[in-house]
C-alpha cells in the first residue's frame, strides 16, 4: 500500500487507528479455546468488529512465535484473512528486525514476498546494510524504532553526543537518507508526549507508528497536538486496550466499541486538523 | 548450560568455534532437494560432520523464517537433534529480538521453554526492560549485541556522547549492571580489531560471541590477541566458510574439514594462553 491509499483510507475512515494483534492464548476468552485454531478464531472475530474503525492491523510476531508451528499458522491465516477480506486495511508485521545484510535480505523475502504484508518493524542498532534490505520492495515500509514507548527508552535512545543530538535524533537523521517518506516510518511510543516536537523537527512529514495509548498510558491528544502533520501522519496503536477489554462472550463486541470510541476521538483531532 | 561447563568443553576439545547454521535452500547442494525435509537433513549432515570440533551451534532463525512453517519444523527439529546426540554443544538461536517487557517476555518463553535452546542474541536499542525478561532463566543466556561485524556498526555504534564514551561502551557499562558474566555475553564483530581492547575493557570477564571470521574478513589472530581471557571468553563463530565451503556431495566433509581447520589454529592460540 502506498502513502496516497493510506492517507484516503485514514480520511474516509475519519480513523488512524491501528489495532495490535498481541494474541496470547492465556488471554483469549476460555470458550475459544476449543476451537481448532484458538489464535486465529480470535483475530478473526476481533478483525471483523474493529475493522471499520481502524486502517491499519499489527499482529506482534512474538505472540506467534511462542506457539511455534500452528502460532506462525495462525500469523499466515490471519495476514491471508485480512488480505482477502479487508485489503485497504494496512499490515504491520511487528517483528522488530534486523542483521547483517544477507540475514537481513532474508527477513524481507520471509515478510515481503512470503507473508506479503505491507510494513515491518526494524530495529536501527546496526546501521545501515541491516535495513536497506528492507528497503528494495515497492509499496512496502520499513518501519524503524527510533523513540521507543518503555522505560527502557532512555537507557540508549536518549543518550547525548558531543554535539548535542540524541541517539534517536541521529537516527531520524541518519536513516532519513537511506529512504523517502514514502518507505520509511518510525516507531515513537504515546509516552514520549513533548519529545515527539523534537522527533517533528527531523522528520516532519514521516508517518509515525505510535504504541503506547491505553495499557501503556500515552494520551491521544498529546500526540496529535505535537505529532499530526496535514495529511496526519500517524498512525495510533491500541492492543491490550482494544483486544483484552472483555474476556467473555462479547469479547469482539466490546472490542469493537473501544475501537469506535478510539476512532471518534481520532475524528475529532482529524477535524480540527482540518483532514 | 553453565559458564563452567562451557568452559570445560573448549578445553576438552581445544576449540572455541561456534558453527553458524545459516541454512539457505538456494545454497545447499541440489540433491539434497529431494530429502523431505532438506534443511534439517543438510543441518544433521554437517553437524555430525563438524561436532568434533566446535563447543557451539548458531542456527539463525532469518534462515529457517524464509521458509515458513516448514522452516521453522526445520529449526525444531534440528535443536532436538543436536540436544539428543550432542548436549554438550551450546546452542545459539540467532534472532536478534528486543521488544517492551511484555514481548519480551513472550519470546524468552518461546526460546527458553518451548525450544529449550541455550542463548538467544538480543538487541539493545530498547534499553533495561527489554532484555531483563531473558534473564530469569537458570543456565540460559542473553548475548546482547554490542559492536557487530558489518559496515553499518558504524552508524551508531560507534556514536560518542559528551562524555566521549561510545555507544557500545554505554551498552557494555549499563548493561553490565542487569546480570552477571554467568548470564550474559556480548556479540563483537570480529572485524572490529583492536577495538577489542576497549571491549575488554568494559567487560573483562564476559564471554564474546564473534562473528566475522571468514566470509566477512575478520581475523582469528587479531580477535585472540585482543580478545582472550584466562578462560578464553571467546566463541568465534563461521558460517558460510564452513557450511557452504563445498556445494557438492561432500559438503559435509568439506565442512568438517574447515571446521578441523579452524579448530586447530584455535588450539594454538589456547596453547599460547595457557588454557
Amino acid at each position: 500500500m502506498n502513502r496516497q491509499q493510506l492517507v484516503e483510507q485514514i480520511r474516509e475512515k475519519q480513523s488512524f487507528l491501528c489495532v495490535g494483534l498481541d494474541t496470547d492464548l492465556k488471554k483469549i476468552p476460555q470458550h475459544l479455546l476449543k476451537e481448532e485454531d484458538p489464535l486465529f478464531a480470535f483475530n478473526k472475530a476481533i478483525i471483523d468488529a474493529t475493522a471499520p474503525y481502524c486502517v491499519s492491523y499489527k499482529p506482534n510476531l512474538a505472540f506467534y512465535e511462542a506457539f511455534g508451528v500452528k502460532g506462525l499458522m495462525a500469523f499466515e491465516k490471519t495476514v491471508k484473512y485480512l488480505k482477502q477480506n479487508y485489503p485497504h486495511h494496512f499490515i504491520i508485521a511487528d517483528a522488530k528486525r534486523g542483521d547483517i545484510g544477507n540475514t537481513s535480505a532474508m527477513y524481507a523475502r520471509t515478510f515481503f514476498e512470503e507473508y506479503d504484508v505491507d510494513s515491518l518493524t526494524v530495529a536501527p542498532y546496526m546501521g545501515e546494510d541491516s535495513v536497506t534490505p528492507f528497503l528494495g520492495y515497492e509499496g512496502k515500509w520499513v518501519i524503524l524504532l527510533a523513540l521507543t514507548s518503555n522505560k527502557g527508552s532512555h537507557d540508549f535512545q536518549l543518550t547525548e553526543d558531543a554535539q548535542s543530538e540524541r541517539l534517536f535524533e541521529k537516527v531520524l537523521r541518519v536513516s532519513s537518507q537511506w529512504a523517502t517518506d514514502e518507505q520509511l516510518m518510525y516507531v515513537v511510543g504515546a509516552t514520549q508526549g513533548s519529545l515527539f516536537q523534537d522527533i517533528r523537527r527531523l522528520a516532519p512529514t514521516h508517518f509515525l507508528l505510535v504504541p503506547g495509548v491505553g495499557a501503556q498510558g500515552g494520551s491521544l491528544q498529546e500526540v496529535c497536538k505535537y505529532g499530526m502533520t496535514k495529511d496526519c501522519g500517524l498512525l495510533v496503536n491500541s492492543s491490550r486496550g482494544i483486544i483484552y477489554a472483555s474476556a467473555d462472550k462479547d469479547f469482539a463486541e466490546v472490542a469493537g466499541q473501544k475501537a469506535r470510541e478510539l476512532q471518534q476521538e481520532m475524528a475529532i483531532e482529524l477535524e480540527k486538523a482540518g483532514i
